[in-house]
């Protein structure tokens, strides 16, 4: 019995893909730091220098923010399985790949999904929410929808459809995997109750860890449920006295992932070095860039105008090009990762991110120069540079 | 709004508690490599390069062996949660902290737990099972049991209850978090049908993942559920088709945590490299030690005899000791980290962690010393040096 494995290389790819991105190099440094005991007052201390940060990036005061210990699907599933008890009434707004399983969860909790549907690439119109919330057989409990949808490129507008729960009794359940860190997201503002991320899309920091938080109100809803939520692993009124309460009596619930947390922290640190202002600035700007270089490529770009996420670009197949070639093609010619569809768009739509530490302006060039050469070498009709020429002139109007 | 978090320094501890244990260097210059796509090729291939020295570990030949993203806790949850449905009978076996978690796990599921209990620190008596499985109301889904509890220090022999279970039809569900690379576990020998583990016990790398096995008919119990496991994200159903099946078709569930899958390829590496067999021998001789240089320090070993955890000893807190003050001085004045009790434990006993890349001579001599040095700061009547003399003798007479 000997071991046939060999020292382990991966290469250094640049992920422009719908995650996970590039991390930034500190934050590998971070994780060099010892694993320590879960209930080291040094490890308490690096909980609570991650839950001030979080605070900062979530635009909140939130006493119960913090890390889940699995990806931004178990984030998920903290949101969706706390809030909801058998037989409640749950809005769940289906208008892609993600949406689609918040309605799946909830259906696994017992509820009662009352879909609100919008074409994937189209944002959810707060009427539609109006209109559902009226016409429920009974009270809603939640609305759960998601703010930055991977699959279609959306970024859904939040203030008005949460203003419209809250007057009906509703809580709001938002989904902010790859919007955290890259948009604009004001929890407090906005009242948003509930709200998971990832750590693996803005943060820049390796998948593993879901930044979450929730507001007092939804946490007296969870503290009023007649039955234990179905998960243990995510079960909030366990985790958050692990998390919650100060420094005083912290009470194990399970080992939390100290590498990913150090990891976490690393990347929420650089989110406040740079600002988060000027950090959803440069998400915006270097998206801009990018998108004007795709049309002027002649490509269509598929999430609703002035709905488009920065940190995600979908934009259309086009007719005649195999989409599995392309992307093969910008992979090993150029060594760049595009996501194609998932989903109903399998196939239709490339999934192009500019996150975090990726999204720069070498990156936007380097992606219109591969895209372009790739759709040439599949004899796509277009004229030399002009993918790079229109970043560059959508760089200067910015400026 | 900037950041006030200073570089993070984290100081090297000696972790001899219940867990994390220290982990080998290697594993964390493995998880520098960078993350990359859950679907690049390259990526691919550390999924089965990781299955392969899993089922070597494991002992097993399960195609569904696989890790989930989650720690010891999330794996528990796949193991209760996919097999479970509501109004199943299953046995859960209670005498220690971790079986009364699955017991709770179970109850969320909907499960009729039927209790077999024995005190905290003994082991349960396969007639027990015998008796449970006869008298319970219906044919019963499963027995679920604890191979190493790490809050009394026992290791549960499982072969012959196994057997019981196997001949009335049930199931049997093993957790393995701190025995899996430090005892012996033969999945397939002893017809161990679900198990799970944790990464950063006898594995040496931090915690976030969790090995997990399961043979080919639970894996059909699994398939005829009339309900989808509670849990969406340890469906293992959905898991199977990402970890599943060749490196065909791959289905996208979630992001798995690439950086700790790296630490998990190396930690099976180097416990391969080692040997099987070497290793867990390696636990056995230097749990005696230590165990033999406890009690000749005058103190009382609290699990039963010919059942001890050679991962994990819990020793009792002697009449007249405090045991915050004690486990405070050995981390203070020797950088020892030991744990207290859990549960019912809790302030009776000290947990003593010997696992993976800890367990060696040195930790032995270095661990005798401070609790004597720290026994005798609180007026504790030993011969000085004997714990350490009686180690010496151990490892004399293991030569």
């Amino acid at each position: 019995m000997t071991g046939d494995l060999s020292d382990l290389v991966i290469p250094q790819r640049n992920l422009l893909g719908p995650g996970p991105s590039n991390v930034n190099p500190r934050v590998y440094r971070a994780m060099m730091q010892p694993v320590i005991g879960y209930l080291d007052p040094v490890f308490i201390q690096v909980i609570d220098d991650t839950q001030r940060p979080l605070r900062t990036v979530f635009r909140t005061e939130n006493d119960l923010t913090m890390a889940i210990s699995g990806t931004g699907t178990c984030g998920m599933e903290a949101g969706v399985y706390n809030i909801t008890e058998p037989g409640d009434n749950v809005i769940v707004c289906l208008n892609g790949f993600f949406g689609t399983r918040i309605a799946d969860m909830a259906k696994r909790c017992g509820a009662n999904v009352i879909a609100v549907e919008a074409e994937w690439g189209r944002i959810i119109e707060p009427d539609q929410i109006r209109e559902a919330l009226k016409s429920a057989n009974g009270p809603v409990k939640a609305v759960m929808i998601v703010h930055g949808e991977t699959s279609t490129g959306i970024l859904q507008p939040l203030e008005e459809i949460s203003k419209i729960a809250h007057e009906q009794g509703a809580l709001i359940v938002a989904d902010a995997v790859t919007s955290l860190g890259g948009c604009e997201l004001l929890i407090d503002e906005w009242g948003i109750d509930v709200c998971y991320s990832g750590t693996q899309k803005c943060l820049s920091a390796p998948p593993g860890m879901s930044p979450f938080t929730m507001s007092a109100a939804a946490m007296e809803v969870v503290q009023k449920r007649e039955t234990p939520p179905l998960s243990f692993y995510v079960d909030l009124q366990m985790l958050g006295r692990y998390w919650g309460g100060g420094s005083t009596t912290r009470m194990y619930h399970h080992t939390p992932p100290m590498s990913m947390l150090y990891a976490l922290r690393e990347g929420l640190r650089i989110v406040l070095e740079e600002g988060l202002e000027a950090r959803i600035a440069r998400h915006k700007r270097n998206a801009a860039a990018l998108q004007a270089g795709l049309e002027a490529i002649g490509l269509e770009l598929h999430a609703q105008e002035g709905y488009r996420l920065p940190p995600l670009t979908t934009v259309k197949v086009p007719e005649g090009i195999e989409e599995m070639k392309l992307r093969r093609g910008i992979l090993e010619n150029h060594n760049i990762e595009v996501g194609g569809g998932i989903g109903q768009m399998q196939g239709r739509v490339l999934r192009i991110g500019l996150m975090g530490y990726g999204s720069t302006e070498p990156n936007v060039f380097a992606l219109l120069f591969a895209i372009e050469q790739e759709l040439l070498a599949q004899s796509y009709k277009l004229e030399k540079g002009a993918g790079v020429s229109a970043a560059v002139r959508s760089y200067d109007n910015a400026a």
